[in-house]
């Protein structure tokens, strides 16, 4: 039997992602139709992503699951007529660079790089630096992409600790849980690393409060979302010195507009959403395989709790 | 019986070490007098850096071991009066700084992050970077602190290969020796970092010739010693755009002198001599506890090859 699996995540991708999923449906054994358009009730499974227009799922009576092209499902997670299961995005490629991204910019802040990168000439003042076990870095998210990175963290000798809303048991890593740890993190992070999901629980979840919170002259990373952050919040935050230095690669609006002050202001790192991004061929691997194991009658693999909102 | 250790590694060392050194020695059962000055007829153990004025080791006719404050030792071993066994530096605090100043400079160059971190405002240019196996990162020299670097980079997923004079087996590297071979590494490598010891052999190791044989657009990153580069070769290949980007750490003469063109190229960073120091504490701890080996019978640990001249 051929499976119509419908492409809904916009042209752009499709162009990227059309051959690297034939082959992933070949490879795994799975005789597809794979097309971009078709009859709401002949579909079985749909690739998805907001890109696409595709926004009243009701009439795709027959698909067994829509599996996000991406980590991130806020988009689609609210939407009323989805009744259908949803996958997440987990795609060990995307892991692998958000690890990288993640140690990369963590030690960075660690040995103070900045000050020798863009050094004036002939300014030779040699500071021991400390230890990486003498900084706590602290991942808000203990999710996939948090946990990978808490253990890559661990391995460099870093002390980790971590927070996530439920309590949660990670080798080696410090977990908190609550509101009350959510603030002990806060307060022992030399480094805060923030890989939430965006829910309505977590949205602006990083506001003035929670930056009064942080240790003076600490450092902050977000590869997670943009609008955990209250942008003003952390603009006050690092204007007073009580963070000293910001790397941002997600925002509310992408790109980032020209006119926002954190291009303005010399503490904040900006890059583009570069952190972790779907690579097509391992991407579609996975898609190919979750949807294997479907018709095998295995269960969908990181199936998103739409009550939890992730 | 009571031990005298000589501190010959000069005042500044001295205020520094004395207190854990004295520690150290009480933890490791030792009854020791430390001193500065003795009739060198009577001393047991010498603690030696080339920063004390210390140069015929003659009449230590009583001393069992020089250990040497410092992982290099090319400042002692050539010294025809030195027929008292030496000891290396291997420092597991030393080690760590190494691995961690490798790793975020791998990840540095690899991440691309100069280009963000001084980013002009609004310039939003995402670009996909490669994922860590997809870069093979070059390690000369697998001793002590090379096998340290090239395991760490290995756990963060960087096909690592390494050479060294003569073969050597680690695990997941693939390793090189010889002439063919150290050619081999430098046509391989798109992050090249060097470890080897100072020699006869190593100095200026890397020179035109060699640099010629790396990749185009390759990186370098140098925390071993100064001396292992020919400094006009390696501005005539930054110059010609052979290498991207160079991060030192060590130079013929510390501190850098002002007037050094290597302040002036822009895709150089410098670092204070600052990779790797020896920890007072772990030092000493490394000290006594090689004292103690020998007081109990044991080998000394870390000894040095004064043939091969590590």
């Amino acid at each position: 039997m051929t499976l119509t699996v419908l492409f809904a995540a916009g042209d752009a991708a499709f162009a990227e992602y059309q051959q690297p999923l034939r082959d992933a449906f070949v490879h795994h054994g799975l005789k597809v139709a794979l097309v971009t358009d078709a009859a709401p009730a002949d579909v079985d499974y749909i690739v998805y992503s907001p890109a696409s227009t595709l926004r009243d799922f009701t009439p795709y009576t027959r698909c067994k699951a829509v599996l996000n092209l991406w980590a991130g499902v806020e988009k689609i997670v609210g939407n009323p007529t989805l009744t259908q299961p949803l996958a997440r995005m987990v795609d060990p490629a995307l892991t692998r660079g958000m690890v990288e991204y993640v140690c990369g910019h963590v030690l960075r802040y660690h040995l103070g790089m900045d000050a020798y990168i863009s050094a004036p000439a002939g300014q030779w003042i040699a500071q021991e630096p400390p230890l990486a076990p003498e900084r706590v870095v602290g991942i808000l998210g203990l999710g996939e992409l948090g946990r990978a990175c808490a253990d890559a963290l661990v391995r460099l000798g870093f002390t980790v600790e971590g927070w996530s809303s439920r309590p949660k048991d990670v080798p080696d890593v410090t977990c908190h849980h609550g509101a009350e740890g959510f603030n002990l993190l806060l307060q022992r992070s030399d480094i805060l690393v923030t890989l939430l999901p965006l829910t309505s629980q977590t949205e602006n979840v990083l506001d003035a409060e929670a930056f009064a919170q942080m240790r003076d002259g600490s450092w902050f990373i977000n590869p997670g979302r943009g609008a955990l952050i209250d942008d003003d919040a952390l603009l006050d935050a690092i204007d007073s010195g009580k963070i000293k230095g910001a790397t941002l690669d997600v925002f509310r609006i992408e790109p980032l507009p020209a006119d926002h002050p954190f291009w303005a202001t010399p503490n904040i790192t900006i890059t583009p959403h570069i952190a972790a991004t779907t690579r097509a061929e391992s991407a579609s691997n996975v898609i190919a395989s979750n949807i294997a194991r479907v018709e095998a009658g295995q269960t969908l693999l990181h199936k998103v709790d739409q009550q939890r909102g992730y």
